[in-house]
């Protein structure tokens, strides 16, 4: 199984909050991504700024597509984003179109799975070329301060044994990344634990954790 | 039953374009839609410029909000927005925090109806104050070039005896608008056909059938 990468969520309302928070743990990421707040606070120019300033990052742009995927792709991708995420609740036409425009970019985009998906959706996602997808921690069990439940991994584990990488997120800390060691990861997403004064620290443990587990 | 508004949606890539699109039919309009393409390509600055232009619309920023709602919703109404919408595969908190934001600022939150929702979901939607929800014409049926099905009929009549407002969208032509009037109808949503040559030509056949069936 590949190495899970380390991923950096930046969701503050603007761009100089963003880069402040990235410039700290910058070195420590594979993956940094441009939140929806930030997205739709600033527009496609934060995703070029953040091209500009990282050149050698993955960058995904978390736009959760729903409709006119073709479109908001190709703007994201052409501002300099690889990868962009679509909404599980967006019709299995609108995931083949910004599948398509992906390709042709050498992009790629990931499903974000909100609302009442089922396998039988991550199915036809797959077969029709999606390979990776984003596992959000159940609202009601972080609401609830419930760390992981089983039924999140067992459903981690079904999508993965149907092929898609999953990239995981949801307050997740270094702790419990030995959960997932038996889930195709394509990678760990955290926000607020990497912006903070110790981020350098928490990117530290979270590859350690990484290297001990993959 | 309330008289159903005329909105223009307008998802242009660029603002300028959107202004000139919407100059020529804005006094027949009620609501302005900054669609989700523009939010995304240009910011939320594009819905101040929107607001400072066309001060007494109603003005509905398109964000299909997923996650991140109360503060997603509080940067478009605070940019001069009325009405945001959220997507019905959010998280019920998610929706419940969006139109607690709505409230505050005296502004409204509509449903996108995407994905496998269902009844249970919308009646849930309701009790919680939910009264807005926008029906789009079945994707499969548009692609196959059909019309407003049964199905959606039937959908629609649902969500109108629960009592949710819809505001209905997908290729609508004024010749269509008979089709909906049982149905507790906010507004009726058009986009290339009203920003065409003969766009006021449409509205004025749009408010026509308004005036004919409401």
């Amino acid at each position: 199984m590949t190495k899970p990468l380390l991923q950096m969520a930046l969701d503050s309302t603007d761009i100089d909050t963003a880069f402040e928070s990235v410039s700290r743990v910058a070195e420590q990421l594979d993956v940094i991504e441009v939140g929806t707040i930030l997205a739709f606070a600033e527009g496609m120019s934060c995703v070029a700024k953040m091209r500009k300033k990282y050149p050698n990052h993955i960058i995904v742009c978390d736009m959760k597509v729903t409709d006119a995927s073709a479109i908001l792709t190709k703007l994201a991708l052409e501002a300099g984003a690889n990868w962009v995420t679509v909404s599980a609740a967006a019709h299995i036409e609108t995931i083949k179109a910004a599948k398509k425009i992906a390709d042709q970019h050498q992009g790629d985009i990931q499903i974000e799975l909100y609302g009442h998906w089922t396998l039988e959706d991550a199915r036809a996602w797959y077969d029709m070329g999606v390979t990776q997808a984003i596992y959000h921690r159940s609202r009601d069990a972080e609401l609830a301060g419930v760390s992981w439940t089983d039924q999140d991994l067992n459903k981690m584990q079904k999508l993965s044994d149907i092929g898609i990488e999953l990239s995981i997120t949801g307050g997740i800390e270094p702790a419990d990344l030995s959960l997932f060691k038996h889930i195709k990861v394509k990678a760990f997403i955290a926000g607020r634990a990497l912006a903070s004064d110790k981020g350098l620290v928490v990117a530290g443990s979270f590859h350690n954790e990484i290297s001990k587990f993959w």
